[in-house]
């Protein structure tokens, strides 16, 4: 390793080293997506950020275990119409379809995006049982009570031994001025506890039976529960995007803390916000699009669509704990540097050290290896990927010069070489995930030597004629002459 | 409709006409793969098959819930390697990382082979609490019984009232004959009786806390219970592989008819094995390969790889109850009938009405409206992929017809053209499920062009070399001309 990676807590603010509590092994949680509607870019953004998390610490030599979850217990309501039949459930909003729809489009986002799966993608309907003895050990502890069939967090008990708001820098008084009491909670002791099973209304679709009643869990809850079946009671990292830290963070504490004495994360990291030219990206402001309307460049804001890869490289251009401003500007820019990054992967992936009798140009080689080291010096700077490319450009600088004949490889040797180019593609390739687009539309080209070939036609040039079917037909392509024209088949 | 839809029920292996329980609607549950292991050849050939009564089940203009589960509690153990630490349970085998690489293979080799995706995909540890409860229903009814912390489903007094065995054709004299009670089955009353519940050795992993044991379901309950959840108690379609049939299908009825009185499924339909060169297909025999090693041809068995849609075509080729069997000589034919579909799905698509003066063609009319017909008389065969597949040969032969200029669309008239062209398209490209496969290498292509570049440079042939470094321009790729010979790059 060269360095050591630090990292910036969100619970203490301070960039201290990372040092996981038992190494080899580094457990991650991050909080997923509710699959009940399209993933966002602010999603896409979380999870590319937490991906090249990952795929550091394992470049890194550590043994990772990525949990990232799936929230699919909602809050549908039974749309009321009839039901056809009693027996017969077909006619009825059967949320799981719903879930089954969104967790689809949201692996395919992940896929378009090359976003490594988590090793586990736990779901909320999957750990019922689990939730349940967790509540029952809140209870247990003192910190949870039955009322109304619904079970509550007590927050006034835990703080009296606990500091909740600790992560989100807030406390108790402050929050209970701010807090009004809303229709339907009163059988809550204190506006700010928070439910661990919520007794279901009658039109509410999912729920399940237990002592207490028929209902479904409160949201909260089953990050604790699955960050802990599957990490353990203390673990390594947690992350997820800024706006879940309060409350949803600090619940997830105020419940490890209540039902097993651990805070559960030693490092937690937040992702920051999203802006479009300065303002806070939001669907009520009419300025926030999907990530496929991105991609395609199909909404009112856009004059044109952008590679999944240039915006994955777009996004990594900032660091994770910074908001990201989307501009058109900041887009075509990203397009022009990725694609630069695009025509180096191309062009080192096929260069080789090559033998010469140049003088070693010490010089260079120092600049090189620095710029090497400087690399997993950015990354150790809790991930800075954006400091990180810029290395990468200084590097790929070398190779150009290579390419041009300023620089010979034999000029720095083979170790050298082999380091710089090993270097270079680790870094774009295997941390910061990005990969080779295929920009080549073969049957685009295809139709470009179809034309080709009707021009040597008429011009009676049969030599050309013959040479381009012959390359073709290598292709596995067959011209045909009809008489209405040129088509052409593939070779049967 | 043209026709009516009959099945072949394999609870009475009658040819029956198909009629839905609440028309429109049309549940339909298969029995999914344990995520444990890769996917297998049969898997594949039982997922098309079921992915094209699906798609045709829905052309026919019924609304469709199709539920696949997937198996995910299994029969790990823990490989009893040190805990490094009481809290951490990162050095532990956990299942669950198990589950979610081969769920992730699963939905891999399904979208290779264009299988749609089920609309719902329960887990069976995402229903403990479904099954907790059929379990109490099952032993309130007299059917199941506790014994040693493990409850058991009791055919004898099931046998009582019901035919076990019925789907199957077995009769329980029989099959207690050729029982005998193995190790460890002592506290079943009949050696019979399978697992509703298991208590759980303390090697093993995966198990849940229940009233009766620390343990975890029998492997049949997951799926009376997820499709009585997803479908009701009476619903219409049932599939799996016919390996299935005993004792899971037998199981699943027992339980059901125990639970709430109701059979589950009113048809059910079992794909058949696969076998090479007339042989079963088994690992033991050495001649089972997986999906990825028949598309990567890296088998000892096979010569060269063949595409998804070629192994496709080639499943369809045959009736699902029939065996299939997997022959080099089988499979390079598949491959040259797949291209030439594809051809013609190439072809056709691009086709459209011409006007003309050719007088009607009343034969070739009436030849074309029959195969249309045809190819829905096929499918309503229960569901007879390989006669619709001959169906489409005929009909692409008047295409071809069409496009050699022997027959003109305007003697057979708008409608005609419109009905035959929409007719293969949608039994190919919906029905089917067969897509046409990028086989045009944009790269291979490419470094042809860059070919042609070079000749042209070296005969200083410059209007020829300008019209082609013009001809990459707008296909986004500038030629370099270096030193050292010619390179290129995306356009920046």
């Amino acid at each position: 390793m060269i360095g050591k990676l630090r990292v910036v807590n969100s619970i203490t603010k301070e960039k201290i080293e990372f040092q996981p509590l038992n190494p080899p092994y580094v457990g991650m949680y991050v909080c997923g997506p509710t699959v009940y509607n399209n993933a966002h870019l602010g999603n896409v953004r979380t999870y590319i950020s937490f991906d090249v998390v990952y795929r550091y610490l394992k470049q890194l030599g550590y043994k990772v275990r990525y949990v990232r979850n799936l929230t699919d217990v909602g809050h549908l309501l039974d749309d009321g119409q009839d039901r056809i039949s009693s027996k017969a459930k077909l006619d009825n909003l059967e949320p799981m379809e719903i879930v089954q729809k969104y967790t689809n489009d949201f692996h395919d986002v992940m896929l378009q995006f090359n976003a490594l799966p988590p090793d586990i993608e736990p779901t909320a309907t999957g750990h019922l049982m689990e939730q349940l003895e967790m509540i029952d050990q809140l209870v247990e502890n003192g910190y949870g009570y039955e009322s109304n069939g619904s079970v509550y967090f007590d927050i006034e008990k835990y703080n009296e031994s606990h500091h909740y708001g600790k992560l989100s820098g807030r406390n108790i008084e402050d929050l209970l001025n701010q807090t009004r009491t809303l229709d339907g909670q009163d059988d809550k002791k204190n506006p700010l506890d928070f439910a661990l099973w919520k007794k279901a209304a009658p039109e509410h679709i999912m729920k399940w039976k237990t002592k207490w009643s028929d209902g479904f869990p409160g949201w909260h809850l089953e990050c604790s529960v699955m960050s802990t079946k599957y990490l353990g009671e203390s673990f390594d990292i947690h992350g997820g995007g800024m706006d879940l830290k309060f409350p949803h963070h600090e619940c997830e504490i105020a419940q490890n803390v209540g039902s097993h004495d651990h805070e559960g994360a030693k490092y937690w990291l937040h992702t920051n916000m999203l802006t479009v030219n300065g303002q806070k990206m939001s669907k009520s402001l009419g300025n926030s699009f999907l990530p496929e309307e991105l991609i395609s460049g199909n909404h009112q804001m856009l004059d044109r669509g952008y590679s999944p890869m240039t915006i994955r490289f777009f996004m990594l251009q900032s660091h994770y704990a910074s908001t990201l401003d989307f501009s058109t500007n900041a887009l075509n820019a990203a397009q022009k540097g990725y694609i630069k990054l695009a025509n180096g992967l191309k062009l080192v992936k096929d260069m080789t050290f090559e033998v010469g009798d140049s003088p070693m140009n010490e010089k260079q080689k120092e600049q090189i290896l620095k710029i090497c080291d400087n690399c997993y010096y950015a990354m150790n700077d809790d991930f800075n990927t954006a400091l990180t490319i810029g290395h990468l450009f200084n590097l790929l600088k070398k190779f150009n010069a290579i390419q041009t004949g300023q620089l010979h490889t034999s000029a720095l040797g083979e170790d050298v070489f082999n380091k710089m180019k090993n270097t270079f593609l680790l870094f774009i390739v295997d941390i910061l995930g990005l990969k080779n687009e295929d920009h080549i539309d073969g049957n685009r080209l295809l139709n470009h030597v179809l034309d080709d070939y009707k021009q040597a036609k008429s011009d009676k040039n049969y030599d050309r004629v013959d040479s381009l079917r012959a390359m073709l037909k290598t292709n596995g392509i067959v011209v045909k002459d009809l008489k209405t024209g040129i088509d052409w088949a593939y070779e049967e």
